[in-house]
């Protein structure tokens, strides 16, 4: 027997949210703490305690809201993901996963089910990391691996602190933001973000894990020196180093597993000048696959890339790790819950790694845990033209309702 | 019989005009129509008077000074370079070859000799380019390359308009910006910019001619997709494109021809995240050698290679030239001129191409010039590093009174 949320509530309530912050391009501009992000948490706490919820804010924003379970001793299934967007970005991201959690809740209430361990939905705040940094700012605090305090004082572009923005959007709860209780488990539904589910034409994607990630930077010191009036051979060209490094971690992608992902994306160029010999470039890596192995691997040959090059090139470089995350396996019980909501309903799915960090990587240090993707047209995310059809943003929605209820029963 | 300047004077001048809008590391800060333009204007306003020269204005702010000659019937030689420098450059670039001149009459004055020809001094207005663009304005508009009101209509990063400017500092002369007269020949006296007389431990370079030149840009457009969750396969990185025809420029600067140089030295890359694969990379070319057949080989070979790039990585291109001049003969008469005058003076000298533009470019379109490069350590220029030793300063200077008295004989 499986369950159905009210399809078109969802798609409404998908539609609603869209539109606080909607840009003329049907995007989503939302960053975290602005006036769009106050506007879309009010209209989530008003639709959470129409529905009776046990409602609470705490420190961080993070935001409840708890539907009770006929066992008083059962713990809660937690639910839900994110409510900020990137710059510009889209309606479906993070928005889908709230907006799920709240319709079962709905739907469960309509139909007058009762489950036996608690129903808790959340929006967790700062996701994104855009305004704020670092991402998973609130789900991050929350399970103790940042630091209240440290958090408050992040300043966005502009000087605003993170704590006067957050009282100033009346979001700075009085609850600490830390589990308030045991979890019996958590499920996050987020966009892919890739095309593997669309490539594939598969309705729905039960995540397994989280792949493993390093991140950091080389910076390259060469000379500047007029263009014109340099000989080749007397030159230390920074960015010919850097355009060097950049071919290789490219290669690193196609070659160290199948898998493996690795990007230079950022690159900072001093004096950037048409005349002038480049004295000065930084290039990111970015490397991930589901082996932390290989991850190792990829970002020692980054490095020992480096050195060749710099030597090559008579410049010398300096480096530095800016991010590093093991994988993440996640936990057999919800991902089973998961697979048999699909084939319950009848979705053809696939298994995958996800490539993107969630709320749900963090939540997996607290309780069993696990996501679910639904399809990402072109893989698109974090811009305007991200989109997820309706019928997949329902069978996904779908698939986590009668995953939730499997383990919630 | 060589004659010589007065090295005192000569040297002192320099330190004066070092001064103004000199930076406490020992390089100068005097952008164009700039505070501290009008300041060393005025100082060299008044020196050319104290020496009784005929002194004008033109339009352009370009300064002249003429010291007359016994035949009423002879054209000047005409002998100068520029006040203005980069931000935070050197005290050399261009000043040494105003003081030079300078410092030429101040000692025929002294002795009471007397030329033929008159003897002209000129400060070129913006030859820098950096405050306001193009460079070599005050020339380029003096030989009818550039036309008065477009380059008075021209404004810098904050929006002033050059004629404002130069109406505020009290630099807008009644004169037309044109030839007065016929002109004789020419001589600029510059540092090399480059290293090849140091090298060669070479005392003064005879400049025989300026490289031609390429400048151009070409723009990559790929996808902006997520770096984690975006399959290799599927991306369009307009950054590993960019990178690959960067090391292909530079490749071109050892294999077209000895003396080319070929340069990227400029990247715009969009959106610049360590997360998202570049959408968009925009990255220049620069291509010099004294062979215009090889400079245009150049050219074509990048856009040859950003064709295939573009193929080969599945991005778009387009592709812009943003300047293009030929290479230039100087005239035998003036670098004969100079030629025998490092002989009779015992320096040891080498024949040299320009690898750097110069007003010098300019002015050979009205009359018969060369130019005379002073060594230049590290060849280090446009940086408070920029270094000449008064010996060397002195030489050059010395070089070009011979050669100026030689032609204004």
């Amino acid at each position: 027997m499986s369950f159905e949320i009210n399809r078109e509530r969802f798609i409404d309530s998908m539609k609603t949210q869209g539109s606080i912050g909607g840009t003329e391009n049907g995007g989503l501009h939302r960053l975290s703490l602005s006036d769009a992000d106050k506007e879309v948490r009010d209209w989530f706490l008003d639709a959470m305690e129409k529905e009776g919820l046990d409602t609470r804010i705490d420190e961080m924003g993070n935001m409840f809201g708890r539907r009770s379970g006929t066992d008083s001793s059962a713990n809660p299934i937690l639910l839900g993901s994110h409510l900020d967007s990137q710059p510009h970005g889209g309606i479906y991201d993070g928005a889908l996963g709230v907006v799920a959690a709240l319709e079962l809740v709905r739907s469960l209430n309509d139909e007058g089910i009762e489950t036996s361990h608690p129903i808790e939905i959340v929006n967790w705040t700062n996701e994104e990391g855009s305004r704020f940094q670092p991402a998973m700012q609130g789900s991050g605090v929350w399970t103790g691996e940042l630091d209240l305090e440290t958090e408050y004082n992040k300043t966005d572009q502009n000087g605003n602190r993170f704590e006067d923005e957050l009282e100033r959007i009346g979001y700075k709860g009085d609850i600490a933001a830390e589990p308030q209780t045991d979890y019996d488990s958590s499920l996050e539904l987020h966009i892919e973000q890739g095309p593997k589910l669309e490539n594939n034409q598969k309705d729905v994607g039960i995540v397994t894990g989280v792949v493993g990630l390093s991140w950091g930077a080389v910076t390259f010191y060469g000379a500047a020196e007029h263009t014109g009036t340099t000989p080749m051979h007397d030159r230390e060209d920074a960015l010919v180093a850097a355009a060097d490094l950049v071919i290789r971690i490219r290669r690193s992608g196609g070659t160290l597993g199948k898998e493996t992902v690795a990007s230079a994306g950022y690159m900072d160029i001093t004096p950037n000048s048409i005349n002038i010999v480049p004295e000065e470039v930084t290039v990111t890596w970015g490397i991930r696959d589901p082996s932390d192995d290989i991850v190792g691997d990829g970002r020692e040959n980054v490095l020992k890339e480096a050195a060749a090059i710099a030597d090559r090139e008579g410049v010398e470089y300096e480096w530095e790790d800016r991010a590093r995350s093991s994988s993440i396996r996640f936990s057999e019980r919800p991902v089973s819950a998961l697979r048999d909501a699909a084939r319950t309903l009848d979705y053809d799915s696939m298994e995958v790694f996800s490539g993107a960090v969630h709320d749900a990587a963090k939540v997996g240090q607290v309780c069993d845990t696990a996501m679910l993707f639904a399809v990402s047209e072109d893989g698109k995310s974090h811009t305007e033209e991200e989109y997820t059809s309706w019928d997949d943003c329902y069978s996904a929605a779908n698939t986590l309702a009668n995953a939730a209820l499997n383990l919630a029963e």
